[in-house]
């Protein structure tokens, strides 16, 4: 096979973009991938001049490609980003420190100040507690609940505008598929890569990330030569979606595009008319946790509920 | 692995039910299966007392199987069966002459008469002369656009009440999942195992083996030891469904049911809202073709245009 030249200079291609034909090189496969992150985030208006942007980091390369690119975002546009990484306490190989200092290490190679959340200290609990408890919702199902908590209440308490996460067009994908599969119309509605900030207590979400293919964010890490933690979880191995995950990109590699053309279409076609059947069946009055002050639709709230029964037993 | 024992009867089991864990004999297995599609027939109402219905029969497994279980249902139901060929000209592999044996021979065992529509005879080309043609449209679309058109046409010639139709609940899984990731609403909220006649131009179309999975219907025409047609299209290698399915089998294997819960959901859940929102959008006249009188959103149908196409040129 005749190797091809980037489409943009006259070096040697390093990747084509499968859906599109494009050949690149590293540098311009780089700028390529930001400027479609910069599309995303004015397309579906993620962020607006000024506004103060908390940024989960976990250490993985999602997270780390984002943190980068939304750096690199800020000479277009002014806006603050506020690095958070969670420590889950997960002692197994290490993970979580590890993934802390991979965080820390790229927060100071772009100036930034990263602010640890250390859950055992805060919250008086770890993963590895949770773990140790064997509940019956999967483990990765907890640690999402945890992220999202921990993420919206230091979002509001330091005053940010919006939360942004490294979730990419893989991630929105399997969680669309499954949420077909299962017909959860109500989850299925409430998906979207722009949550508006609700009754100020639910910090507006942002997935800038969530028109990239993982393969693709996989190769702009490595071209970049950016440090992340490239260990899985030792938690992940329960994960369902890792399974649902494969599928999907064996449906990729028998129809370029798959993957990218449902989700867009998902959100332009089917979203629209599953919100608007929703809005008309909740008008769920959101309330506030008797026990913490965040939000929540029931008294007491899910992760107050987790936290008692993993400190009380 | 210890044998298990049939639920029903001493024999050894000679399959499982995957989703459920029930073990059956070959007899039993039989007997629940076809007790599962006179549920389908009856919760759907499919089928009346009294009625015509035309079957749609290729020779392959699935409408082998359903002619067998349809003539079984009669013992409970009174209605009629006419079962119904079309020689598409099909010359590789003698594939519609074989074909057309098997059905015929299965029909006889049965006592049942069946009508043959060589579409050469009828409409002057064959399926041969379509794929000679080099047309964009994929053989096996063309294909389908010609049996649903042949059809309805002899239901309507014949005064039958209704079509029925071999598709299981793979087809109908794939169908539902291709025009998920293409996000076709319009196709999305028209695809339904019962399909009302309409203007008594468009005669009403059955899927009594909508809920069973394909694996089910092999195991019952080998354990009923039917004849059918076992190897496939010469055209078929072209149809992309096929890896569609494929995916699917991977799906099913690493969520058992998944399949089944996705194509119930979707019909119980997601289809009504679709169909609320066509019902406002679309109120399409239907009309009928200038040419053969069959019915159509436009002047000339689109078999008469496809005829043209072939024979002309």
């Amino acid at each position: 096979m005749r190797r091809k030249f980037c489409r943009f200079c006259s070096e040697f291609a390093a990747t084509t973009i499968k859906y599109s034909g494009l050949p690149l090189c590293k540098k311009h496969f780089v700028e390529y991938l930001e400027k479609r992150v910069f599309k995303t985030v004015k397309k579906y208006r993620m962020i607006q001049e000024g506004e103060r942007i908390l940024l989960g980091v976990s250490g993985g390369k999602d997270s780390i490609a984002l943190l980068h690119i939304l750096k690199d975002l800020q000479k277009e546009l002014k806006f603050e980003i506020i690095p958070l990484f969670i420590d889950l306490g997960i002692q197994l190989n290490k993970y979580s420190q590890l993934s802390g200092e991979i965080a820390r290490k790229n927060c100071e190679k772009l100036g930034l100040d990263l602010i640890t959340v250390k859950i055992k200290n805060e919250y008086g609990f770890s993963l590895d507690d949770v773990f140790s408890k064997r509940l019956k919702r999967p483990i990765c199902s907890v640690c999402g609940l945890i992220k999202r908590y921990v993420l919206n209440r230091k979002a509001i308490e330091l005053s940010a505008d919006k939360v942004a996460t490294g979730h990419n067009l893989n991630d929105e994908a399997s969680f669309i598929l499954q949420n077909f599969i299962n017909m959860d119309i109500e989850l299925l509605s409430r998906l979207s890569p722009i949550q508006p900030t609700f009754n100020k207590l639910l910090i507006g979400r942002i997935k800038p990330l969530f028109e990239i293919y993982e393969d693709e964010i996989s190769l702009y890490v490595t071209f970049k030569n950016l440090e992340y933690i490239d260990i899985a979880c030792p938690y992940a191995k329960e994960a369902s979606t890792l399974q649902l995950k494969n599928i999907l990109i064996q449906l990729e590699n028998i129809r370029s595009g798959a993957i990218l053309t449902m989700v867009r279409g998902f959100h332009k076609k089917l979203k629209p008319i599953l919100q608007n059947k929703q809005k008309i069946e909740e008008e769920k009055e959101l309330t506030t946790c008797k026990l913490c002050g965040m939000p929540t639709s029931t008294e007491i709230c899910s992760f107050c509920r987790l936290k008692s029964k993993i400190i009380k037993n």
